[in-house]
């Protein structure tokens, strides 16, 4: 593993077969035009992509899969993190093997309310289970779903015992107090915003980047904001054009809604699969989330 | 398997290891010892056992072990809810081999606030892709845990679709009135209280027992109350002093402080040992635990 994400991170969708399996090839061609289009980065296997709808044998063999594809390791920070301590340790472990930048890992969620040296722990195991000075890893804040938040005594406490290994950490609890909190007080990670209507603010305050879900679909957008953070004024546009498009998935289902507006785009009905507990977007909401990024003359990235 | 769930059950704890990993050995004698001293049967690899911190290898090998050391299977209700399907079905399977009574089925639980139809969706993926007519499948109510609630509406969904293999639910929300609604409303069904104060009104309701985490400690008070509830009288007092152990457990968290009571008891440090996130109880929070168990004059059946 090489250094610090940087910039516009999708927190890929991952496309699946008639049987609800991974489809691996189609993973690759939407992480290919997603990096063509204005993304950074990779960051497989996370809430978006479903990861914890698939067993480790499945995440493995998209690791692979990827791999073999030649999807770059120096773009990719795949999610990692189980319950289970063996299982998040494993999918680190082929991380590293596979040349990944970093790995963006939750804590174990099962549980709620455990105490933060239960967390610090675990973390601590897979680290040293791992055992591999080339990890690097990403710590993931994100309470309304893990219920396990990462406390900033507990960034403190990794970073002083895993000094170069706790590389930085994503937020998506949605408060630009809180992430603007963290890269105060932690210069030296790269803090990703996990949400678009951040991403300016962040990068003006020293912060990394994001990774979102939005950015399966509007990466160019995010990334006009990146390049043009020079220009307050042509900044600030960039960023009202992502948000508008952040404030109309936000009504949706955002997993099914993202796969959908895919199916439409490059006119592959099997996008629109996803795997239980997500559920189909219906005709209807389909159809007025259609019109409502139409209505704010918003475009997918043509598809070769 | 072969019918519906009755009495006591314990959510048995799983002793762990040096390294931390489960000692099947051990974990056998917990569950003679338990099946000797009230226990009418074992939900095995649920909240208590600290299941969903195990790989689903190393559940299956609880599961195989267990078999091994001649637990019969018409006393064990296996935890086998995971967040992915593959995974849920391939330790349904596994405990159907072996010859359980049902298993006990968390809904995935990563994602919260998902739509009924997922929730439904995600049962009738593992019952279908099990597909065998032995399966008596309990449902696994802990919103406060699981984040997703088992709504009477999924039940009567799932029962229609499925008769014969909604078999039962463990409530573990700990409202009685919530208890009493489901056994009002599906008389065909097995349904726990997962909550040691409930027994007595669940079972005068006609509701089927109990399974909790005290069973470990406490089984012999819990099928005092089954076994008095002829006398209204003396089933009060004995639901009386199982109340007295729960009230005592709740202020700890409950699974290192059921290891601690068990590392005294048996004379056995390993006990003790829990997997990252649980943390291990104080010295100090152990001794007013003890102390406060004294106090209401409670001990553990004798160990051989």
């Amino acid at each position: 593993m090489t250094g610090l994400a940087k910039g516009v991170w999708a927190a890929a969708l991952t496309p699946l077969d008639a049987n609800l399996a991974p489809d691996v090839a189609a993973l690759a061609d939407h992480c290919r035009w997603l990096l063509a289009n204005g993304c950074d980065g990779l960051a497989v296997l996370g809430t978006t992509g479903e990861a914890n709808s698939f067993s480790v044998s499945e995440r493995l063999a998209i690791l692979d899969g990827l791999a073999e594809a030649g999807i770059p390791g120096a773009n990719l920070v795949p999610g990692t993190g189980c319950c289970a301590f063996p299982d998040t340790v494993a999918l680190t472990k082929r991380a590293i093997e596979l040349g990944a930048l970093g790995v963006l890992t939750l804590p174990p969620f099962y549980y709620k309310n455990v105490a933060e040296d239960g967390v610090f722990a675990s973390y601590a195991r897979v680290i040293e289970e791992v055992g591999d000075s080339r990890l690097r890893l990403y710590l993931y804040h994100f309470p309304k779903l893990s219920g396990v938040p990462i406390t900033h005594s507990l960034i403190e406490r990794l970073m002083k015992a895993y000094p170069g290994t706790i590389a930085g950490l994503k937020d998506s609890a949605g408060q630009l107090d809180h992430t603007l909190s963290l890269i105060k007080d932690f210069p030296e990670l790269a803090i990703m915003a996990g949400y678009d209507d951040g991403l300016l603010p962040v990068l003006r305050a020293g912060g990394a980047g994001c990774i979102t879900a939005c950015a399966n679909i509007a990466s160019r957008l995010a990334s006009d904001v990146v390049r043009s953070l020079g220009d307050p004024a042509l900044a600030e546009q960039a960023q009202a054009r992502l948000t508008g498009v952040r404030r109309v998935m936000e009504g949706m289902p955002m997993i099914a809604a993202m796969k959908e507006l895919l199916a439409r785009h490059c006119g592959k009905d099997g996008w629109r699969r996803v795997r239980p507990p997500q559920v189909d977007l219906s005709k209807d909401k389909a159809d007025a989330l259609a019109a409502q990024l139409a209505a704010i003359g918003f475009s997918l990235a043509p598809v070769d």
